[in-house]
């Protein structure tokens, strides 16, 4: 209702800004007697931080989450969870330069046009850095959904160069820095990356998730079906422009005969034949793999100089310059991990509620 | 919630089955004060109903909306509204040939692994039946915006079949059965449709909404961004696959300085050079025309056996039969209209909450 | 959120004036494979039916429910209810003299300050019809929480005359017109409120309700206690003041000692040797009996003369005739019922959502 | 919906144990431009602090809060606001003799049946320390509701003990110890005190909270009274039994002319020639003082052997030592007052919504 909470069921609300003390947020309706302490969700947190290779930004932050509620011997109790982040590389630098302008492709307009004030330093509020409560939160999620499923994600574009599906290795993502499942594609990516970087540049990249192990019946009719909440979570991602679910958009160019997923019996189960619907019909789980991707469009901070106009509605100039991804989508990844995780927790509680 | 009801502060609570007595929603935090009656409603009901061409299914709904409250004198007096359709055209026919199977494509199986029982009369709740509430409650909405704000929509691409965005005219759009803006592209279109239905098979489309006259400022940081709120209601469509806002998916393999909506000063207010980001901004409208595109599927019934399992967990196939559209992308567009609509009212009365 | 919608879980939307066509609401939630008719839900209408004895608003209403949706031969299906309850005894009568003054004691001018604008036939959206579509929710509310619970209530105070709680029998509750459980109250209250109601004058009443075999661990910490959702969900019923659980007011003057509920176990289970919590610990259900009472407020149309303003800012004065109950707190007792088996119900889908 | 969070518009989202390392809440919702620092919080947390007579518990908490987001330079940005409140006093006594037992008046069993885990040092979850949070937020929902209005509250019974009403003096209440109006009353009360404490037993109390300066027009129709939210609102305080609404039960024996506050025009202003309905009408505010009184039973903490069960299910006794108040009642006045404030203030940002 307010905009930083997320879910019904499992309550994720959120706080903090980019340059602020700290971030963090309160996560409520966890089913309590769950093993949870904070290694768990800081393996999650190492995944997303920046600094990790010249890649992604070189902002040095830790990033430790500390549990300060809801855990008790080592289990959750039921309470909602308080996790904390402490800011430490938040530095006073000099935002003289920008802070009376409107940065192209960044939330500064829209913020200064909707609330008048705004926290300038490092984006405030806006700034990607409250995907860390995200990636803390998904971890729980991961927790609620149990050992049988798993929700894993790849980078599947890079600017204009897509993986080689036939090449697909989930092991590959593990081992490069992009997340890429194809390791010929991400030798390109990376000298592609590196021209893009050195030309003060950006670039965008689809994210791909994948919710194996989830069971049929989640979800619910009409306006909160389940890929409709996992669009929603997916493109509240900062940079996300297009979401699709199985098929998505090729699915225009089929046939109904061609989309339809047809099943039969096999060792006394529903099986499908294939899964253009990307694991969801009529907007509830068919137990199949949840496969969605998502649109990240380029990093808006480029050192290439670009016409805007400042507070006092003056004609400007702005480049932006500081510790910027040259492409956001990369550490996406464990964002739109996260969201799909905290989505199919949500409606695993709703289900067991109503159908449980 | 619990699924069928849209919104947080324009809320929308719905009902009903495709083959039930009737359909009806209530719609609940409408500012007082606005004039309303059933004719302004009526007018977006007509749009959407069925079997006003031979494109479209050939059910015979005359989709009269009846207003049992909420509205008196001619004004909506903020009780809510209570709205009902009755269902005229629920054929008493022989469903014994599909109740214990699962059409390949359709919520049958899940409903099933959902609910344990289900309403197989023409779909039950998963009937796209349920869109007609969609587009009485987007007609209110639309009262809400207020005459400065326009939303329409448009086919822009049926099967593999694009419109040329070169030839785009509004007003053609209501010339054709199809909602199409380009003419040539209509003509195109009818052809195929003609040879789709004739084959017994279907095809997808992609809608294009577009909302002007937009305040800047609408929408919520984190996760209820404007854009966030927007691909969800979409989404939440039947048969939608996928969703995208500006350049969307396209975005991906632009530069940063490319993607970028540079800013200058012009007649004394703030204006964007290009709309890459369709009108949404960190999540809040920027003033510009939001713009979003959602692609649907083909039609799930098609008269091509397929192969599919019952609720004995016996290997069948299915031929389906009936009223079906062969695009139902088609009738689409009023519907991703009327959710865009509702999506703007409700954040407009948040912003109005907040900031106001 | 926007005041006519009640519950999380179990859901219900409710909409409809005193004097328009029809009122109704929409239950979302119910879990699916319950069995239920129309006539489950008359059963509860007809007890609050006006018009039963002398005692009640003569407004002759067969409150006919029938259900629109959501039920498949004769079960629930998960899908919403909807439900609709033509108003057929709302006289067209002359309302000239009432409707552009503020009435003592009712929302006239609450809702003209609020609005702007009102809907004053038979006070409209703030008249006690309303209350009709509570009681067929509680129905349904009833039958989530299954035959093992029970959900009842009585009057236990007229005016100055409370019951004599050593002859309490709830029994007797069934045999007389005020749902009396003292068969001497019931004929002292006869009495009164003949006097009452031939003075032209009005008086107030103590609701009492219990639920039995409601299961311990239903509530939820700090703000969603079941008692303050209980204690809410009584404090919306129209013209009620207070409303105390278990003890209630008394516990100020208790000692701790005295208070408290010890516990001892007997036959295997912990047992309370008193019930001064009213069933309620910490905000969540004990397992004993829940217990709430409400105090209900002197109908406020009297046909003595009283001293008002009109909305032309004028000083005048008023005289309400019609058909009204000189004590509403008798038909407050089904109301209260309803709205005690609705928030159990929505707290049990919650427990099983989180702890199930 | 998961028990811990506060409100619709104006959002508390609160976490934190008795003996956690820190309490807190994200406050969501609030306007931005609000000029707000630590110290306007402060001082109402330094009003709820225990230890600051020999009338309230022990513990040693300074409770100082901190703002970790949502405000720069002064003033709110419309962003979320985490307040943060570290546990100082937390001492980590032997829990051994009360960890396996359900103490008799407290939450131990009910969260026991609930959760199956607990956290028993000092209530965990279930202690009053959350209340802190509850007026902390309410520090920020007084700054929305502007200086115009004016939030404050009273002890007007103790144990068996009311305040004479002729005596009520709003400053007396700044100078004793208990928030008591009238000053015979508070010399009364410290004697009485005394003795409970030293009997080792405990006293309940009646807090009155008045709202003045409110506008009319606050609330909404059927579920979302504003009389209803504040009865949850306070009946959501640990240890509150019952509340009432202006006249409350007493409305019930007086006759209806009695009860109908009555109007007339003064100034050009509509004005009300009495408050029995405690400035609410059909659940909105209209424009008189809100009124409400809290019942508080005596504190569960007592000294006298008590009989109770522990989690093996074998009858044992309890004593409950440690740092308590004899009457939390006092405590509770600050509480009230907050929660209160919390109410109007989300309704009024509701009202700003629909009708602003």
């Amino acid at each position: 209702m307010t905009g930083n909470t997320f879910g019904s069921l499992f309550r994720v609300a959120t706080f903090g800004e980019s340059h602020g003390p700290a971030i963090g947020c309160v996560v409520d309706g966890v089913p309590p007697g769950i093993e949870l302490d904070e290694e768990d969700i800081q393996v999650y947190l190492d995944r997303r931080r920046p600094g990790q290779s010249r890649h992604t930004s070189q902002r040095r932050e830790p990033d430790r989450v500390r549990i300060l509620s809801g855990v008790f011997e080592g289990r959750t109790t039921g309470a909602p969870i308080g996790l904390l982040i402490v800011n430490e590389d938040a530095r006073s630098k000099d935002y003289g330069a920008i802070k009376d302008l409107f940065r192209p492709g960044h939330a500064d307009y829209t913020y200064h046009a909707k609330y008048g004030v705004r926290d300038y330093r490092g984006g405030g509020r806006s700034s990607a850095r409250e995907t860390a409560t995200r990636v803390a939160a998904g971890a729980i999620a991961r927790k609620i959904l149990g050992p049988s499923a798993t929700v894993r994600g790849a980078l599947v574009q890079m600017g204009p160069h897509p993986v080689d599906r036939d090449r697909w290795d989930w092991n590959e993502v593990e081992r490069n820095p992009f997340w890429c499942p194809d390791a010929v594609a991400a030798k390109t990516w990376e000298d592609f990356l590196d021209d893009v970087r050195k030309a003060g540049s950006s670039t965008g990249g689809v994210v791909e998730v994948v919710a194996s192990g989830v069971p049929a019946g989640l979800g619910a009719p009409v306006f909160d079906r389940l890929d409709a909440d996992i669009a929603k979570a997916l493109i509240s991602i900062p940079a996300a422009k297009g979401v699709e679910i199985g098929a998505g958009f090729a699915a225009v160019s089929m046939s109904g005969p061609e989309h339809n997923d047809e099943m039969r019996m096999r060792d006394g189960a529903v099986t499908f034949l294939s899964n253009n619907a990307g694991g969801v019909l009529g907007g509830i789980s068919s137990g199949q793999d949840i496969v969605a991707r998502l649109a990240i469009k380029p990093t808006s901070s480029v050192s290439t100089p670009q016409r805007t106009v400042n507070v006092h509605g003056e004609d400007v100039q702005v480049v932006t310059t500081g510790r910027h991804d040259p492409c956001v989508a990369i550490r996406g990844v464990p964002v739109a991990e996260a969201m799909l995780a905290c989505v199919l927790a949500d409606h695993l509680l709703r289900h067991k509620a109503q159908c449980g």
